[in-house]
This record gives C-alpha cells, structure tokens and sequence, in this order.
C-alpha cells in the first residue's frame, strides 16, 4: 500500500456447518468506535460514488457482498483496492480521497464511520483536497 | 411488537442516479454506539443461527441482502420478524432470546452490537434465560 496509513486488513471468519461469520471489532482491526454505518447498494453499471475526502472522519469499508474497486489518494501516492470478498476491510483515514467503481450488480458496501453524518466535514474539492493534504 | 423493548424501524436511504444509500447513526435509529460488527452469511438451507441471549449486550440488526426471519422472546411473549430488505433495522435489547432461520442463498445480516466479544456474556441455556428475564 503506497498511500500513508491506509491499511487492508484480513478479518476474521468462523466457517462452521452453520454458515460463516467474520467481524472486526474495536481495539483490534477496528481503529474507532463507529458512530454511524451505511451501506451502498444497487449501484448501477458505470456509476462511481465517493469522490471526495473527510476532514476528520476515519471510515472501514468492507464490500459483504460482491465486489468493488476503491481508489485512494493522499495527495501523492494512488492505489486501487479491489473488494471481493466480506473477510476485506479497508481502513481510511482522514484526508484521503477515495472513488469507489466498477460495483457488481449485487455488491453491497457496508461503511463503518467514526462520526455522524455532517456536511461541513467533507471535503469535495480535489484541489482544496490537495491543499490540505500538503500541510500533513 | 410483543416482545418488550426489541424495536423494528425502517432505515432512512438516500437514492439517486449513483444507487441507493442506507444508514443509521448514534443518536436517531441506533441507540448505541457499537464496538463490534458482524456479517452472518452462506448460510446452507435449513439451517437456524442464534438460539442465546445477551447479558448485557444491545444488538442491531441489517439483513443487507437477501432474507433472513428473526424470531424474539422476552420469556414472555414471542415475535417473528422478516428482515427483507436492507432499510428494516431490529434493536434487540439484552435479557431477548434470538433466533434466525429460514436465510435465503444470498443472504447477508448485518449485526452491530454495543460490546466487543466475550463469550460469557451469553445466556445459552434456555431455562437460565427463563430465569434471568424473570429477575426483569
């Protein structure tokens, strides 16, 4: 991973005849306490979501069902993230800026944040992105 | 709802040309703030998940795709939910005996729940559980 601090980690699973169960949880692969989910679904072919940074707001992404690619970008450094499977996360922290695209008809991004949804906390300008990214 | 305090409530989402958005938050729908997160998916056919109480600990549920029946009892009185859809959320409290059954192939439950794992903070028996909810 060239970009600063975001991490893909592996998460647990618990496969028995039951079915599979993975999780993360705070104080391991869980770097917050969310206050806040959402999940992104019945993304149309061709559609991209995201496409900004957050000030503040630190988020985990795991594609549960699926797939995902998610691009990232700290103003110097790029990579792409290719979510297929609910045993991925994704951490991302603040003032990066990320796209996710190319979502399978049946993908379905589950977003764990670390604050409550406010406006003012996004940033949504690539180029104040990259000012506020240079004073890291 | 019978079952005293689980609540059912329909999640707010944000739908446009890019797909659909659903979410909760501390505050408004999710009257905690989770530590842990788990997804219960391949489920085979016939096959029943739960079947315990939580001492202590509140639960949410999202069944995020597909379909799951989630069945609830405070010792008292009994209910069956259908999760069908990702903008349905049941808040189980703690001292509430839960059961899922009847997955579909595809279905993927979202479950965020207010304490990291501990494995003694179950109630697994079903007479124990008869006893502590009578203590309610």
């Amino acid at each position: 991973m060239n970009v600063s601090a975001v991490r893909v980690c592996q998460l647990p699973v618990v496969k028995d005849s039951r079915g599979s169960l993975s999780y993360a949880q705070y104080g391991e692969l869980l770097p917050f306490i969310p206050k806040r989910y959402f999940i992104v679904f019945d993304v149309p072919e061709g559609q991209t979501r995201g496409g900004h940074a957050h000030k503040e707001v630190e988020q985990f992404l795991v594609c549960v069902k699926g797939r995902v690619s998610v691009a990232v970008d700290d103003g110097r450094n790029r990579d792409e993230i290719l979510l297929d499977s609910p045993l991925v996360g994704i951490y991302i922290p603040p003032r990066v800026w990320a796209v996710q695209r190319d979502h399978s008809s049946d993908a379905v991004l589950l977003v764990l944040s670390s604050d409550v949804y406010d406006p003012d906390e996004y940033i949504r300008d690539y180029d104040e992105f990259l000012k506020v990214a240079g004073q890291r």
